[in-house]
């Protein structure tokens, strides 16, 4: 399947990339910059350039799944938070509807459930993920959402605690390389319309699924 | 009718509430802070004290219209824009479902139909509208959206020209004034959940609905 990557450049999607690299699926990394094209298409990736704040229909061209797990990241002000992670992202579905995408992997977070819960810096971002998994949710698109626990950079354990939001939240912290693992079942599998919540735990990735 | 206007202490807010407390309608001012109030209510305009970031369902009861007329203003960051111009829009849309609410009218604005057109700080705004505007059509909530042109602080001319969106958007200003006169001709007949642009123009005000 070719699989367009939205947020290629980023921790989570550079790991989940190399993955796909390795597997029977084909990615194709979307990232803003030449310098990082470049670095990736050294690396035996195929990459487009798109740019979520502009026009970047082309990238969907010939794709069968999206994977978006772009960011607007810690150090950019709200803005941002509007035009990536919440308008970035709705275009990224819109744009999937209108090319009859088979399955739109969105990489959410922990706590969008219920931002009027939080105070402070991460509601207005918590409310822009709601929003975007909101539209997701009612696109018609087939989807699944993943929602992981707080990240960490450790290695990644291999196995996990995966589970399907009934209105209960379990929190905790999940590696991101045990993220990406989940990404390649995940696409590896049916889309179903399912919004998961993933930290660690003692389920093999392998059989999360 | 009960008219619950939230943003009562804005500038179109406070014009508006003068004129409704002089027809036979009953406004109820949504202020935030207890000063805001008082001066209201000294003026005989009844209150109810709410913040669009906590929880103000209690505005809600015995209401039977709403007009939303809020904004976090130009000085004011984007995270304000979320949380105010957007979540706070779109939670008085929830609420006014929950207490059926029989006319909810949205004060909008011109740009809001394309933010992809607009460069630079407007943006991020005109996106956070057209979310709460498309909410707004999408609730089953009987509704209004009004997009006033440049609003300029002019005295109104009692004329306008107060036109259906057909995709065209005729550009132009209107004074705030003009804009209260129109909301009150809007408050004044049925919810028929149409979106209106509203610049100056010839037609008298009486006339426009």
């Amino acid at each position: 399947m070719k699989v367009l990557v939205i947020g290629a450049n980023g921790q989570i999607g550079k790991m989940f990339v190399d993955k796909l690299k390795e597997s029977e699926h084909d990615p194709i990394a979307m990232v803003r910059k030449e310098e990082q094209a470049k670095a990736l298409e050294d690396n035996g990736v195929k990459t487009v350039l798109g740019d979520l704040e502009k026009d970047f229909s082309h990238a969907f061209e010939g794709v069968e799944a999206v994977v978006f797990t772009a960011g607007s990241g810690a150090h950019t002000g709200a803005d941002k938070t509007i035009l990536i992670d919440q308008e970035g992202a709705m275009e990224s579905i819109d744009l999937a509807k209108k090319h009859a995408i088979r399955h739109f992997v969105m990489v959410s977070g922990m706590g969008v459930e219920n931002p009027r819960a939080v105070e402070g810096k991460m509601r207005p971002y918590l409310h822009a993920k709601f929003r975007a998994d909101a539209h997701l949710e009612q696109s018609g698109v087939p989807y699944t959402i993943l929602r992981p626990g707080l990240l960490t950079n450790d290695d990644g354990k291999g196995s996990v605690n995966l589970y399907e939001y009934k209105g209960d939240v379990q929190y905790g912290e999940v590696p991101r390389e045990d993220v990406a693992s989940v990404l390649m079942e995940i696409i590896g599998s049916k889309a179903e319309n399912r919004l998961y919540y993933l930290i660690e735990g003692d389920t093999p990735v392998a059989e999360v699924i």
